[in-house]
C-alpha cells in the first residue's frame, strides 16, 4: 500500500519557469519529482495546492504525493532538504490520510503580494517585491478593498484561459498595510476559499490605481459589478507574489 | 573647475566580484565608472569609504568623485538610476566641498550581519544572510560583545594581507538582536572609527562559537587579548554583510 505525504515546500520562485511541468524548463514540479525519484528509487506524481506562475514564490505552498518509500517523515524531509536546489526547501513532511490530494483539498488559501513604494528603487527586494516610484495611498487602498470582501463573482479580476466551473468566490481577508521599517514597503494580504487565474495580481493591479490616485476608490466596485475583465487595472507583475498558507 | 560629488550607493553585491577594479571582472568601481562616463562624457575616478568584498552589500556605501559637468545633484541622481543595473541603485546625489574623499574623510563606518538560524533554511535570504542550522544562544552572543566594545587591538580579528598603520580601532557599538518576526533571523550590528580587514566577519564568526555553545562567554576577551588571528573564530561568509551607514 503506497504512504500519502504532504509535503510543505517553499521556494523562490525567481528562477523557476512556474510551478507546472514544461519541456526544457527549469520547473518546480519537475525538479520536486525529480528530486524525490532520487531519494526514493522511484517516481511519484506531486500535487500542488495550485500552480504557481513563473516568478512567483512560496513559504508554504503544499504538496501531496504517494510513495511506497519506507523512510520517515523526518528522514524525507532531511534528504529534501539536502538534495534539492538552494532555492527550495522542505519546511515540512508529514503523513497524510489515504487519499489526501493537495489541489482538490484545499479549503483557503492565503497569497501575500509585496510592493515598494520609495522615490528609489529598492535593490534587494526587487526579486520579490513590485518596485513603483510614487508613493502610494494606502489608506484610500484599504478602503477600496472594502467592496471585495465576501462571496463575489470576481471575472473582472480573471484572466482569460483557466477552466474553472464558476467565478464566484469568498475573500474572507484583504489588508493593505504600510511596513514601519522599510517605510517604503506595502504589504497586500488576501485570503479566500479559491483564487481565479491571476486573480491576487489583477486585485493588486486594481488597488494600485486607486493608490496612485489615477482612479477613485469607489471605482473599485464599478470594476467588480462589470464581471469584464477589461474594466480592472493592469496585471501586478509576478515577483511580489508569494503563496503564504494553504488550509485544509 | 571640477566639482567634487558625494554619492550614496545601495547595491545587492551578489552578482560582483567586489567593489575595486579587477580586469576581466563584474566589479561596483568599474560599473560605476562606466555608467558615469556615459552620463557625463568623461571618466571620474570614483573612491568608495571602503572597498567591500565580493558578495557584501551596502545601503549606503558613500563614494566621491569629481567632475567637469554642469548636471545638477538631481539629474544625475536621476541619470544613475536610469542607467545602473538593477541590482545598483543612487540613494543620494549631493555637492561635496572641494577636496572631499569619501574614503580618507570616513569617521565612522556601520556594518550589518544577518544570520539565520531555522531548522530549515531560508529560501528567500540566502543572498543576505548566512545560514547556520542550530539555534544561537543570542543573549550569551550580546554578554560576549561587552569585551569588544571601546578601543582596543583588534589584530586577532584581522585577516592578513591589509595594509594599515595600526590594529587599534574604536568600536561604539556592538548590538546582537533576534528579530521578531520571523524568529529565525538574528542581525548584528557593528559601528566603529575603522575596520581592518575582515573584522566584521571575524568577530561575527567568533560570536557564532559563543552562541552555538562551542565556546564560553569569556573565550572572547582571550581571544582579542591574544592578538593572533589563530585564536578567533572562523570567518563568517561574505552575503551576510552589509555596509549601512558611513559618518563624516
Amino acid at each position: 500500500m503506497p504512504r500519502t505525504i504532504k509535503l510543505t515546500l517553499a521556494y523562490d520562485g525567481t528562477d523557476f519557469a512556474g510551478w507546472q511541468f514544461q519541456p526544457g524548463q527549469r520547473t518546480l514540479q519537475d525538479t520536486l519529482e525529480q528530486t524525490l525519484e532520487k531519494i526514493t528509487g522511484q517516481f511519484s506524481r506531486v500535487f500542488a495546492s495550485g500552480r504557481t506562475d513563473a516568478g512567483v514564490h512560496a513559504l508554504a505552498q503544499v504538496v501531496s504525493f504517494e510513495t511506497e518509500s519506507a523512510l520517515s517523515a523526518e528522514i524525507l524531509q532531511r534528504a529534501l532538504n539536502a538534495e534539492l536546489p538552494h532555492d527550495m526547501a522542505a519546511a515540512m513532511v508529514e503523513e497524510a490520510p489515504s487519499g489526501f490530494n493537495a489541489r482538490r483539498d484545499a479549503k483557503r488559501k492565503r497569497y501575500r503580494y509585496q510592493i515598494c513604494d520609495g522615490r528609489v528603487r529598492d535593490v534587494f527586494r526587487r526579486r520579490c517585491a513590485w518596485q513603483v516610484f510614487n508613493r502610494l495611498d494606502v489608506p484610500a487602498m484599504q478602503r477600496a478593498t472594502e467592496v471585495l470582501v465576501g462571496k463575489h463573482d470576481f471575472a473582472s479580476f480573471e484572466t482569460a484561459g483557466s477552466e474553472r466551473e464558476t467565478t464566484e468566490r469568498t475573500v474572507f481577508e484583504l489588508m493593505v498595510t504600510r511596513m514601519k521599517e522599510p517605510d517604503h514597503l506595502i504589504e497586500i494580504e488576501i485570503e479566500a476559499d479559491g483564487f481565479l487565474y491571476n486573480m491576487v495580481r489583477n486585485v493588486v493591479g486594481t488597488l494600485v490605481e486607486v493608490g496612485q490616485g489615477r482612479q477613485r476608490e469607489s471605482w473599485v466596485a464599478e470594476v467588480l459589478a462589470a464581471h469584464d475583465r477589461r474594466r480592472a487595472g493592469p496585471t501586478a507583475p509576478p515577483q511580489g507574489l508569494c503563496l503564504v498558507r494553504v488550509q485544509y
